[in-house]
């Protein structure tokens, strides 16, 4: 077999087999083919697309790369979600007491992160003692157990992913469905994943800016993760505004135990229940939607979520009074507000630049080497749709600096405000089960 | 600017301005950008394709990445020509007198061939005593004083071309009319070409396999040449069956100064004045293809082209009695006929086995390390739609081995006979004058 044939073969619009797939992630990860021929194979992929099969052998050539978690010592259907990102996005945090308080296992590998915020891990941190450092055993035992657990990213999982997404990201070969759909899923099924919940965001704040591009990823992952024996669903939300209120580590731990208990923004709450439907449906606790809804609403209701949250910060070495004492987490120094210009509707919260704002106040990382300052944010008064009067409050400025004037700015900037009232646009834009 | 900025602008089927088409090929050549990125810029072209202004601005672009040859010491319209290449093509050897005879100085860089014969070089050097090794004081006296010299190659021409070409030929981005043109016509300009004939060949034994995509490219070299200020055009020649009867280095030769004495085989006599009369009018000596045709006639027709590939013999060193004695070139210690098996008509002459034939007898090189013997290879005593009986003799091999079984069974495979009369292909497709 010949890398130049199967560039050739891709060129022409011909389906790669299993062995010739196998054979270029292989040879990449090995380095016995070069970049500049896997690179010229890429942005083939990109024109003439992968058909279905293709794109399952691809995941899994991309799985079996490298290491893969072994879960089977967890009892049930280990369920895995994934967000394409966004700003605020607190879904995590919420979403692991939520459904396994409904039974089904969450055995979260998670990362810290690069951008607007921390990762979920960082988040994590903000509360005191928490920490990550689980042995397998421990990890396996607390999840059997309390049916939660996150640990930290370990292991060489989906090495062909690390280097054919860096290829991509300086060859012009990121914008391709194929080519995203199995990343994603490589790394989520090589982490253990038994079934698996895609949010793929769109909109402005989204890497998907329109919801035809965000339904086709979502369709490509759904159909990927049931190819390969994952039972996948996805569901397309908006992040066109940031979700929820808060955006800042601290201050999304205190939106998630909210939450938790019934009073959190209403977006993220109705975010929480659907992904956490889905969630519910595919481990297996649940044969509709509909049912596993009302399961979520109990373990609201009846506090037993709240609980799971509680037990999971104790299992894990953190403070479990933040839950009845939120002033337990860290405190910003200062905090702005940041008043309205003008009496009128909000019609645009532009996502990406207030997630910029935070990262500047220090609530998220621009460089790997960043320190992240986890008691920094922002918080949201007011959402797209919602009324204001001059000089009433559009958000709020946790600072640790008194200097925050660019972030001032940049929030009455990119908070739009005008006469004429603007609906939000739809949470949820589509649900796919198939 | 970015390389990245330059993959994703053509990815998207934008055009390449000049500068960016600099910087690409620049930083290439100088090692600023790796291959990898030029690969996937390579394979989006491949899809995208290039516009006029693209293709001349690349086009000028390798010329001026090396060296260029400088023939302003030369008078009147250097006028080089190019062949895609194909089997016993001994036109240049015939050319080259012909229509310096008509006044078109032909300062000719030449290289050694790698393939089924010697390149030009190579089939003169079957001549006792000829050399290619001139200072540039004498190439250019030469050409000034006999408007005919032959020069090897030397200097660090279009280095960008090379590398380019290098990557192409791993990455399957080869067969791309802007990128094959561009590398072309790029060699042509550096080596100091005024203006440019270009013979395209199409069928089984080109590069081009058929009439449509070498019209492609004969336009696309057309348009190049002519967009950079270089008088250029094209024919569109046939290569399914080989170009005259000799494939070999000595035996074209000998093919070369009978078609000069106007004896040479029809079809390769007919692509001499097709080609030597493009060649004849951008290089301003004649008005009309017509004119130049009979200018042509003319110089067979009085010796005087005959006379000055015999000076040019002379004057590089070269024993020019073989002009008049054809047996003080190479002998081959063996001949052999290759009888026909039966009564019939020849239907089809596969060009590229027939020539992988004389490769085998060591008439051509298989690698750059191969030795190759000037003396051996075939002639052929009939050609498509000729009949022929039993027994009758279809070639003669010219072999310094008496084991020629392996190419007696090629050629008797190759040049079929068949029952009923098919007619010869045309030779001349269409010329192409702008």
């Amino acid at each position: 077999m010949r890398m130049i044939d199967i560039i050739e073969k891709k060129r022409d619009g011909h389906p790669l087999s299993k062995e010739e797939i196998n054979f270029f992630v292989e040879g990449y990860t090995n380095n016995t083919i070069p970049d500049y021929q896997v690179s010229s194979l890429l942005m083939a992929i990109f024109f003439q697309d992968m058909n279905d099969d293709e794109r399952a052998n691809l995941t899994l050539a991309m799985v079996n790369s490298g290491e893969q978690i072994d879960l089977s010592a967890i009892d049930g259907i280990k369920v895995d979600k994934h967000s394409t990102g966004g700003v605020g996005d607190t879904t995590t945090l919420v979403l692991g007491p939520l459904v396994a308080a409904c039974g089904v296992p969450v055995a979260k590998m998670s990362g810290r992160g690069l951008g607007h915020t921390g990762g979920t891990i960082d988040k994590l941190e903000a509360i005191e003692g928490f920490h990550v450092e689980l042995t397998s055993e421990q990890f396996v035992k607390q999840v059997n157990e309390l049916k939660l657990a996150v640990i930290g990213q370990s292991g060489n999982l989906t090495p062909a992913d690390k280097k054919l997404y860096a290829l991509r990201d300086v060859t012009a070969t990121v914008n391709s469905i194929p080519l995203i759909a199995s990343s994603i899923m490589s790394k989520k099924i090589a982490a253990g994943a038994g079934a698996i919940v895609l949010d793929v965001k769109t909109g402005d704040g989204a890497f998907m800016k329109t919801t035809e591009e965000a339904r086709n990823l979502a369709k490509a992952m759904v159909r990927i993760g049931n190819d390969v024996g994952r039972k996948t669903m996805a569901i397309i939300s908006d992040m066109s505004q940031p979700l929820g209120n808060a955006i800042g580590n601290s201050l999304e731990v205190i939106e998630a135990i909210e939450t938790l208990k019934g009073n959190g923004p209403k977006d993220l709450t109705e975010l929480c229940l659907t992904l956490g439907s889905q969630m519910v449906v595919v481990g297996g606790k649940a044969q509709t939607l509909e049912e596993a809804r009302q399961m979520l609403l109990q373990v609201i209701e009846d506090g037993s979520a709240l609980e799971i949250f509680k037990q999971f910060i104790k299992w894990q070495g953190g403070n479990d009074a933040i839950i009845n004492d939120l002033s337990l987490l860290p405190q910003a120094k200062y905090t702005f507000e940041v008043p309205a210009q003008k009496d009128g509707y909000i019609t645009f919260m532009e996502a990406d630049e207030i997630g910029t704002a935070a990262m500047l106040l220090g609530a998220g990382r621009a460089t790997k080497e960043s320190e992240i300052d986890l008691a920094v944010g922002i918080v949201l008064q007011k959402k797209v749709g919602d009324s204001v009067k001059k000089g009433e409050s559009l958000a709020t400025i946790y600072a640790n600096s008194d200097n925050v004037q660019e972030v001032l700015d940049k929030l009455t900037t990119y908070i739009e405000i005008e006469a004429t009232k603007k609906e939000a646009p739809p949470l949820i834009y589509e649900i796919i089960t198939e």
